[in-house]
Order: structure tokens, then sequence, then C-alpha cells
């Protein structure tokens, strides 16, 4: 029997062929310092088990399709903070937010149908849309520019009759950039004029750096109706393990269809919803906790890279990533090499080459992704090794300073 | 901005129409039997919510995106006892049967791709493989045969190069139907000959009545490269809000495939799957209980409808379903007059008609499911209110006894 070319053709994860290579590092005695995972290590607040180890109903029964009234109202109170204002009817809840993908793209997207999606981006992205035959088109960013978007005139020019609409993930994973209200404004203007909706994975909302003012699609009111919002609790709240999203848009008759979609899947599990209510009732302290702690990993991470010859990358102002050009001919055989071949003291780092984020071939070889999720300490020590590999690194592309 | 047409296209459930007229009776005083819904009133099992207040790690973290071992582990010792015999890597871990169902469609079936499942069905196959573009294509089942399957020539004949599968569910929901071993033969062999894939839901397999051998698919030995399992906690230990499913099959690659899918979302929420694994060991003391119990009950619906002049239905051997023939000209009209105009002491019944688990239009008009989720007393006061709810009923097709 011949699986479906979807299935056959779909992307796998950048960092699944690299997992034997760790496991044998590991197997041989050696600590790798995952820099490649976006599981943070901060702890989840216990309020979360808290509430779901008071729950005592003799039945676990189906919840809502919608998801439970409790949890709906305490994301429409949440998004208050931010100046965005939804309804009951406007809010779904999901299997975290990689269904409130999946569930977007079915509703806006048709078999051959297309999504602009700036590129590098998180690669399930392009998962879902093959799995359900819709193609990325690649807005292509670049490290030199920190990865902000190109000009709306490049924009445009990718935008053709199948285009249906715009996904963007802000503050960006892999890349870690926080877009402008500008670049926010010129997408706004193209869904517009093109007649698409924007998709705006904003599950990393909260982390944005230097005091950085973070502007949420949700906040751009002209649009509204073509605005859907991917959250979800996983980084949030160091809650990965949840599974909770949300799909939020005012475009109630976009909510209403998927709702079918949700209708079809029954319903997201009750205890994380419960234990999800208490996580969105978190104090503002929390997140300035984290955040602290956020950036001053960040800078432990730019500053190594910015020391490492070779090495390009801006400051990056969000999320807990960064995309590094390295001065290596290919990415993933330099994180190969770091597994197999070198260690510092019996230590290794893992990177996540980001070839796999990038739809347009040949793009991304000669760069990485670096997770900022290890503490202060294990940061400084991980950078160290990376620095010394690319002194050490047989097929470096740096031109050594001692022939010139 | 228009949304998919696969997405409008999607199918409702056919029960959601009848949603408001419920609201309706109750906010009007009326007490409302639920026969409409697959949601049982057992207990579950406590080992379940035991296992989770015991989770005590400071970071709910990621879990595999194939599921947890200990999780596969005990599945594949649940199995055995069904002399059905899995590795760990041909077993998946899935948010509910739903997903599993979902995951298993786009793998083997590309947009445009026809699928064979036997008639009336479960809704949600229509609207998963529409929401993918796959077709459903009926297998016609009528109430006169018990929804036993037609003859091998009738399957075969609807059987052409798009089709990629046939999806049964058994014991079957909405009907209530067991296969026989040799209907299970005439599918494997058709399979067989034509290549394709057996998905089999077999989520209510412990639901087994009047002393019946159950066959599964994971019995018929020549054909375990192309039959796809799916299973789910919901029903079996009543754990309907839990949302842990599975996929398993011998088709490594199949597995391998639909792992890439599982890997888009990450993974299966870790607190449920720790009190999956007790589920999962629940002695069989549990599951002769609730079968006793079940049986009690579907003999109170089966003996109740045999007594109502006009009535159509073999008994069901299995699930907690069954699908009757009504004396009305359209069955969700008398539903929703059931609601708005009848009740007898201030009770009334609610139905889920039958229409919308046909594909064939025209199908099961003046047809209802019934499920025997209520306790044995409720049960017999339903069965009592759907008795005298028929004599009163305006719109019988009955010929009044009076004038022959």
């Amino acid at each position: 029997m011949k699986l479906s070319k979807r299935i056959t053709a779909m992307q796998e994860s950048p960092i699944r062929k690299l997992v034997p290579y760790a496991q044998g590092a590991k197997a041989n005695g050696k600590h790798v310092y995952h820099l490649n995972i976006g599981q943070p290590d901060i702890e989840t607040p216990t309020s979360f088990m808290k509430s779901i180890k008071n729950f005592d109903e003799k039945v676990l029964a189906y919840s809502s399709s919608q998801g439970m009234p409790e949890l709906i109202d305490a994301i429409i109170n949440y998004y208050k903070k931010y100046d965005i204002h939804y309804e009951q009817d406007e809010i779904l809840i999901t299997n975290g937010g990689s269904e409130a993908l999946l569930f977007a793209i079915i509703a806006i997207a048709d078999a051959n149908d297309e999504i602009l999606v700036p590129e590098p981006f998180y690669t399930n992205y392009n998962g879902f849309s093959s799995a359900v035959d819709v193609k990325v088109s690649p807005i292509t960013c670049k490290a030199e520019e920190g990865f902000h978007l190109p000009s709306k005139f490049e924009i445009e020019e990718l935008i053709n009759p199948r285009t249906k609409a715009i996904l963007i993930s802000n503050p960006g994973n892999p890349t870690g950039v926080v877009y402008t209200k500008e670049e926010l404004k010129i997408l706004a203007e193209l869904a517009e004029e093109y007649n698409i909706f924007i998709i705006a994975d904003e599950v990393y909302r909260e982390f944005v750096y230097d005091g950085l003012h973070y502007t949420s699609f949700g906040n751009i009111e002209k649009i509204q109706d073509r605005v859907v919002i991917i959250d979800s609790v996983s980084k949030r709240y160091s809650a990965c393990g949840a599974r909770i999203g949300s799909i939020a848009s005012k475009n109630k008759e976009l909510i209403r269809q998927i709702l079918k979609l949700c209708q079809g899947r029954l319903c997201v599990p009750t205890l994380e919803q419960i234990g999800s209510v208490e996580l969105y009732k978190t104090p503002q302290e929390y997140f300035n906790e984290v955040n602290t702690e956020y950036q001053n990993r960040r800078d432990i991470v730019y500053n190594g890279l910015s020391e490492i010859p070779g090495v390009l990358c801006k400051k990056p102002t969000g999320a807990f990533y960064v995309v590094a050009k390295l001065p290596v001919d290919d990415a993933e055989k330099f994180a190969i090499w770091l597994l197999k071949d070198f260690d510092v003291d019996g230590e290794t780092v893992m990177l996540a080459p980001a070839e796999g984020f990038y739809a347009t071939p040949g793009l991304g070889k000669n760069e990485a992704r670096i997770a900022y999720i290890l503490n202060e300490n294990d940061l400084k020590k991980a950078m160290n090794i990376l620095k010394l590999a690319l002194e050490k690194y047989p097929n470096t592309t740096l031109i050594p300073q001692s022939c010139c």
C-alpha cells in the first residue's frame, strides 16, 4: 500500500536527524548542553497543579467543544491588559497552539492555496500546511537585517490569487525578532488590499526585552475581521506539557466554522483547562521576573556570539531564540561534529541547524538556532564551548588570520 | 474574505440544531432525559486522578511526541489480552481517538481520495475526511438487517482506484452492531485484493453483550501490514475528558510517517498520559461489572422499543447505542417536537436524529440513535415517555388501528 503523497512529503523536524548523535554523545559519557530545543526550564506556576488536585468529579466527562467558559473568560481578561477586547464567541480553546494553527489553516485555505510566511519560520508551519495540501510561500528575511521584513513591494510581489493569508510569529521563532508597529501596518495594508487573513502566532507575546514596545495584531483596529490570534500557555507559563492553546478572532463566522473542527475532536482535556484558568490569572510580577531572567540569558548568548570571529547575528529582542550565521560550510555537519567529535572537559553543545526553518532551498545552510533556555551559568559554559569548537572546527570558512 | 470550501462544506454535528430546543425545554422547567449523547455516567476508575495527584515535577515539560513509553507499554500489555501483539515502535499516543482518526486519514489518503465507510457511521468520520478533502464513500447497511454488512459483491462494487481504505467502527457507533468474524474476513479479503488499508475504530471493544465472541482486526493475521487500530480511553474507562487515544499498526513505515504529524503537534498532555497508564492497568472485574450494567440497559431500551407499535430495530449487541426506525415522517422534526411540544409530568427525552449519520442523501430520515448511558430507572422512564410520545405525535406514519 502506498501512503499519501502529503504525508511522505511532509517535512521532518530539523533536529530529528541529530538525535541519535546526541544519544551517542550521552552514551559516551559526554554532557550535552541543549541549545536546540524550546523547552523552558522556568518553573510552572504552582497554581496549575493545585487547581487540578482539587478536581473531584466522579466522572471525567467531555467538556464543551469550544472550551470551558471559565477558561475563555480568563483569556478574555488576559487580553484586556493588552487593550485587546474579545467576546465569548470569539475564542476557541485548542490542543496547544499547534491545533490552533492547523485549524486556522484548514479554515482559511483549500488544497493548493498558499500562505505567506516570513522565513526562517517555525518548521511546523510548513509541516501542518503541507499535511493539508497548503503551500508555504516564504518572505525571505536576512540575518544581516536582524530578520526584519523586506519592503512592502517585495512582499507584495509574492501575493497571487491563491494567497489566502500571512502567517507570522511575533516575537519570532526561530529568530527572536520583534516586528515594529510599522512592519505590522505594512502587513495589515497588504491584507486589506489583497483581501487576505493574518494569522498572528503571538505565543511569545510576553518575551520582549530592552523595554521595547510590543504591538499585537490585536491592536490594529481596522483589520480585526481578518486577524486570527494564536496563543498558548506553553511558553507563557512554562506549561508546555499542558497542551492548551487558543484561537481568537473578531471574525465570528470564522470562529463559528472552526468550531465545527473543534466539535469533530469533541473537546480539549478537562483537567488541563482547569489548571490553565489559574495560569491566566498569574500576576504580572511573574512575567517581570521571567523577563529579567531571559533578558540576562539573551545578553549572555548575544555577547558570547559577538565575541566569536566570523559569527553574524543582530541582537534579538524577543522570544528565547537567536539565529546566527556561523563560519562553517554546513551547520548540520557542524552540529553533528559537535556531538560526535568534540568536547571541552567532557561537555559539548547541541544546536538546531537552521536550514529546516527555510522554505527556499539552500538558505540557512550556515545558520543555526540557539535557544537560551538554560540557566546563566550553563549558558556561559555552553557559549564558551561553542567558541572553542569554532576555533577547532576543521571545516571553518574563516580565512586564518595568520595567512593574511 | 472567503473561508475555505472544505470548512464551509464540513458537516455539523447532527445534534447541534437541537441544542437550542433542549435549552428552551430546560428553561421552561422540563426535565430532559438525554438519549442523544455518548457521555457515559459510569465512574472513572479512581486510579486515574490518584496518579495525577502524585505528579510533582516543577516544570510541566513537553513529553515525547510518540507518547510516554510507560503508556505505550501499558497499551502493549492491554492488547496482549486480546492476543494482539505490538512492539514499542508500532504505537503512537494521540489526543483522543479523534486525532488518531484524523492522522490516519491524512497519512493514507490524499485530496480527492476515497474511504469506504459502512453507513450509518459516526458523523465525525465524515467531518474529519472532508476537512482534509477526502471523500467518504458509504457502504449502506440497513436497520432490517441489524446494520450488518451487505455482500462482498456489493462492497466490491464501491471500490475504485481512488479508494484507499475501509474505515469501520466495531462495535458500531451509532448502530451497536458487532460484526462477525466472517464479515471481518470479507473486508480483509477486499483489502488484500484491492491493496487498501483497514482503519479499525475499536474504541468500544469491551462493550459486547450476550456472551458474543468479539473479533478484532488485530486478530486477522495475514493482513496486519494494512490494519490500523484506533483506540481511546474515553469509553473504555469512562474518561472522555482525558482525550487520550492511540494508533497501532504493524506497518512500521505508516507509524513512522504519522509520527511526523505527532512531532508537528509536539506532544499529548503529560498528566493525562500519566493517568492513562493506570487506566490501562484496570482489572478485568471493572469491565465485567460495566458490561453487566450496559447489557441490562440495552435490554431496557430494546424491550422498550419492541413494545412501541411501528418501531423497527434489531437487538444491538455492542457499544451503547441503537438506531431505530420510528413511525414518523422526519425524526428531526419529531425530536424537536419532543423538546418543544411534549412532556409527561414535566419530563421529556432528547434523541439524535439519524440522517446525519448517513452520507447517502435521504437515508435515515425516519431513524434516530438512542444512547443508553442513563441508569436503569431513568432509562425506563425515558422509554415510557418515548412510547407515549409516539402515540400522541401528530405526524405519525402509522395507520391508525381503528380505521382498518
